[in-house]
């Protein structure tokens, strides 16, 4: 199996601390350089009609796109280690937090940096006020989030999950947009440096 | 069970869809006015503290929200007529093409709509121009679904899934937006009438 991917963005790390995590191991990483447009060939392209990564190709050559698509398939492949719940009740309690986090955190931040630093101008219109709108979400959500993690130890109370990775990861990347976690915000400090404690965190 | 909704959102649309076509009836469905902020009263925002719809009651009182999570419990909870795939290969290429669907044509309807007709004004910051990006996208995606659906009867090949749900009550939530099937457009429009053919497309 393969995975394409660029090591520096965020969607990539999300797989591969989700891969650390279950401890799978036997893949081969390709990089593809966003910048370069790399992902904008044709070639690509059969991979992904549209350009993102990561994407995994299985070795029959079928690829899966999306992040979650791509930790669903392994999710799905093996019995140990559930990063997204076992019962129907949990699982969709860890889709629910999932989603608000990429909703509310991973996707305005994304937005934010595109829209504020115009990385990917030659090929998207950025919206400076759009781009700020995008920053107030992110910081509101953070707040959001210090709050919850008063009385919880993860986002899913006891349980680490799939939600704490994608939150880990949109923090991390907020580097780029000069947003950190405030000192107002103890609770969401204690889980973060939990959480970056983990071995998969370096993955 | 209780389905807290607003009948002509779209989202809530997409969750009425899925339980007809599993055949579930037992819940019962109470209308939020979300024009009138019924959603972020403090009441409600203990069943959901961003304050969407839909949002599931269980019977012992436990909450889930979003679209996607409600229909996760409905979807594990049992083994009849799956919607999100039985292997873990398909379940991974309907959720990447669930989240094609919803990143790049159900979020950019729903943005043009807020972004363009200021109708939650007074409860967020529209931006015209984000507005006409999110419409051109829309757009976009309408082609790449003509284009695909030419050689495949849904969008997952021959099973039909969540992500035609999604796709048809995107469409037809465009109306607000004044988009529509194109006369360039006839495969999308031969998906389209069958799908909305369903009996589930009235629930």
């Amino acid at each position: 199996m393969k995975i394409y991917e660029m090591q520096i963005a965020p969607n990539p790390r999300r797989v591969r601390m989700f891969l650390a995590e279950k401890g799978i191991t036997n893949i081969e990483f390709i990089q593809v350089d966003l910048q370069k447009g790399e992902n904008l060939t044709s070639d690509f392209k059969q991979k992904n009609p549209f350009g993102k990564v990561p994407v995994l190709e299985l070795d029959d050559g079928q690829c899966i796109s999306e992040t979650i698509a791509i930790c669903r398939y392994f999710e799905e492949s093996s019995s140990e280690n559930k990063l997204m719940g076992e019962s129907p009740i949990e699982k969709a309690h860890i889709d629910m937090w999932q989603r608000w986090v990429e909703f509310f955190f991973f996707m305005p931040t994304g937005m934010c940096f595109q829209h504020s630093s115009g990385y990917f101008k030659d090929r998207m219109n950025p919206i400076k006020e759009w781009g700020e709108e995008c920053r107030t979400q992110v910081e509101k959500f953070m707040h959001h989030m210090n709050k919850h993690l008063e009385d919880n130890t993860y986002l899913l109370g006891d349980k680490f999950s799939i939600a704490d990775i994608t939150a880990l990861c949109t923090i991390d990347f907020n580097r780029v947009n000069q947003i950190s976690i405030t000192q107002e915000q103890p609770h969401l400090k204690r889980w973060y440096d939990e959480v970056s404690a983990r071995p998969s965190a370096k993955a």
